[in-house]
């Protein structure tokens, strides 16, 4: 017995040290859209949206009949079926570089906790995990809650979001429990040659760090450009690699990844194929419904539907540049895949908003326009646009965000014009 | 850079503290069956697998329409849609005693998840979390996996499985951050009476400690038993209940789980609110066809379909406890809901046997019946049954382990019977 008069619950160090950044950096934002325009999001990652795009009917059906099929509402193994995790295998394996088989396979509530797994079964309190600058936040939400340290290694806009190799081998030291390595990406589009994925090997290999890698957007890639899995290109480092079927397949909501065990050296067979075996257990995996429907989602999904879904995005991802590359003091960086495009913010040219933020802001109350600030990613003077919305949207939006640059631009401010309208 | 000349990747502490004892212990077993008999588990805590029970045909077609719908694809909040939210929250409230609102709910990756995400949310590295023995071995794995120590409070199998609530107030100290309340039972199959859920809440009212109830066998109680969700019985206790479709729907593959935040004096809106609210995003919660499904699956759900489960379970427990209890050296508990029931083994009467656990190893290796030995549940001398078999296969297995025992009983030896068999 204890003696306590009045109640105190306080949320453990764990839930205290869990947040996510764009959430804090959007709640705390004035969104109030211009009353006599409507609204137009060019802030959220979720390509289901505005309904122009939509899984295949394939996909759909597949979970139809896995639901009416009768047999997939039972538990099943934590880490997924025989038949989910063979499908994912082969669907991830290439030819000659990166065999996978069922056992490597760890299927997972959304790509979100496959990342969640691997960094909880790698990084230990007081340990550090490198994160990529401008990145996707999630990596220091969940590092953090759990006591483990991000240091955040640069890319390059200049060489179209490399990584600045440099950076990255300074930055590890004996605390370093992996590397995160997010191809294409979010929030920058880009695409790594094999050439770069492979100076970004050496770096690891050299100091015997392993990567997480994060490939939800797998083969969501622009014409002419090639998707290399990192992991197809070592036979020495050990990769995690996560992915789903969330942004290929167009069904965020069906919270399906997987984590892939790509460790041809059997580095991880010791301690780390066991721990996410572990860790599996605490949540029993994903749901079985889509588990019976992923063999047919993977092997049935036609081609077309996936150039479809592609070639609608880099429609957008070159109409949005060829725009707002003559806009003054707008510097979009052309993506090479993914659903974003980063555009640069020469804030000298802004003279009256104080930096990303405010123009964000003022570009929702004053044109309904909503991107996010790069402040999301840690990436100041830069805010991100998706490349999701249909083309008229688009269209309008990148017209809006002339008018506001126009006003708002230095030139502008000479002429007295700034607050004219 | 570092100096590193091999590959030493180890798993982190956390994955490493994350173990599931059922799994240990099962994974050690010798569980080779008899040749000549198929086996037959009473092993597995899954209604489905052995197809006499199934999810009525109301809530399948609830998740084939809500795939077809084609708006139930994309990310939705963390925390669930309001729709199914405010579904979940009316499924759960009692009318004058408990009124939750959508914003009450968590929906989550199962009731494992939801477990997680309150143990998680509530206790700091350090701390202790009250448990329940026997009781589910999945709070310790959650609580030593995070550094928080587990204390087992006994429960008293002539009382029913009631709480030792001495033993209980005794084991709070300061450094208690919530007491799980598992109701109805696994692996007792207890279902506590208003007045015994009433005297666990003043325990906790005055050392002002909160609550987890661990639900997830809500209305899963047999004829003539009543089922009081804890946190309407008081004002004051605040409560984090814990449930899902798993048990009562059939369907525990669908990972539909969720948390309701019952807390009528505020207790939790300081912090915990919000910590659940943060730990939420790690996972991005649960899969949106089957939240799509809910509102329709909790609203039209037929009675009869409960009913006609309950039943079969019911029986089951009769008809087992009825053939157990004329067998020398066992001592069946009656279970008063969920899917299991509990068996006393006297060891005494079985000289030839070690324990429990080589009693259920040599039930299977002798005559293919399976049970879960005691030990899986901190619990020895006790081996336990699963109640949701088929009757014919139930009334089989129960005959075989009257076989069994009669074979390895004391009186047996003494007439040199023990290995004629
Ligand atoms: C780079 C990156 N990784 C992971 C995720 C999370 O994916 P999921 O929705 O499958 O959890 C996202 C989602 O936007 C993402 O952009
Ligand atoms: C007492 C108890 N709590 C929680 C669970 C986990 O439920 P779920 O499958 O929804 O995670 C179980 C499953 O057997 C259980 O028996």
């Amino acid at each position: 017995m204890r003696d306590r008069k009045s109640w105190n619950v306080p949320a453990s160090t764990f839930a205290k040290n869990t947040f996510n950044p764009i959430r804090n950096i959007i709640e705390n934002m004035q969104i109030v859209p211009h009353p006599d325009k409507p609204m137009i999001a060019l802030s959220i990652g979720d390509p289901t949206v505005f309904g122009n795009l939509k899984p295949a009917p394939e996909i759909v059906e597949a979970v139809v009949e896995a639901t009416r099929r009768g047999s997939c509402n039972g538990y099943v193994s934590s880490t997924g079926t025989e038949a989910a995790r063979a499908a994912v295998a082969k669907y991830c394996s290439v030819e000659d570089k990166l065999e996978l088989q069922a056992k490597d396979v760890v299927l997972c509530s959304g790509c979100s906790c496959a990342l969640d797994m691997c960094i909880t079964a790698l990084c230990s309190p007081g340990q550090n995990l490198l994160v990529p600058r401008p990145g996707f936040p999630i990596y220091t939400t969940l590092a953090v809650g759990l006591g483990v340290q991000t240091k955040d290694y640069n890319l390059l806009p200049e060489r179209s979001w490399e990584i600045d190799l440099e950076m990255l081998e300074a930055s590890i030291d004996d605390q370093t429990a992996a590397i995160v390595v997010n191809n294409p990406s979010n929030p920058c589009g880009s695409v790594y040659t094999k050439e770069h994925l492979i100076a970004i090997l050496e770096v690891a290999a050299r100091n015997k760090v392993p990567i997480i890698a994060d490939e939800i957007y797998d083969h969501f890639v622009f014409e002419g450009q090639e998707y290399h899995p990192i992991a197809s290109l070592t036979e020495e480092v050990p990769v995690l690699s996560c992915g789903g079927l969330t942004k290929r397949f167009l069904v965020p909501g069906w919270r399906m990844g997987w984590i892939t065990i790509c460790d041809r050296g059997n580095v991880l067979d010791q301690e780390v194929r066991n721990g996410l075996q572990s860790l599996s257990q605490r949540i029993i995996g994903s749901n079985t419904l889509v588990q019976g429907a992923l063999p047919t989602i993977l092997a049935n999904t036609p081609q077309s539907f996936f150039t479809d879904t592609l070639a609608q995005i880099q429609a957008n991802a070159e109409l949005s540049y060829s725009i707002l590359r003559e806009v003054p003091g707008l510097n979009p960086i052309m993506p090479q895949g993914a659903m974003y495009m980063m555009v640069g913010v020469d804030m000298t040219m802004f003279p009256g908003l104080k930096n990303d933020l405010e123009l964000v802001e003022r570009l929702i109350s004053e044109e309904s326009v909503f991107c996010l600030p790069g402040k999301c990613f840690d990436c100041p003077n830069y805010m991100r646009i998706v490349l999701t919305v249909p083309e008229p949207q688009l269209r309008e939006a990148c017209k809006r965000i002339i008018t506001f640059c126009s006003r708002h631009h230095a030139s502008a401010h000479v002429n007295g014009l700034a607050h004219a309208n």
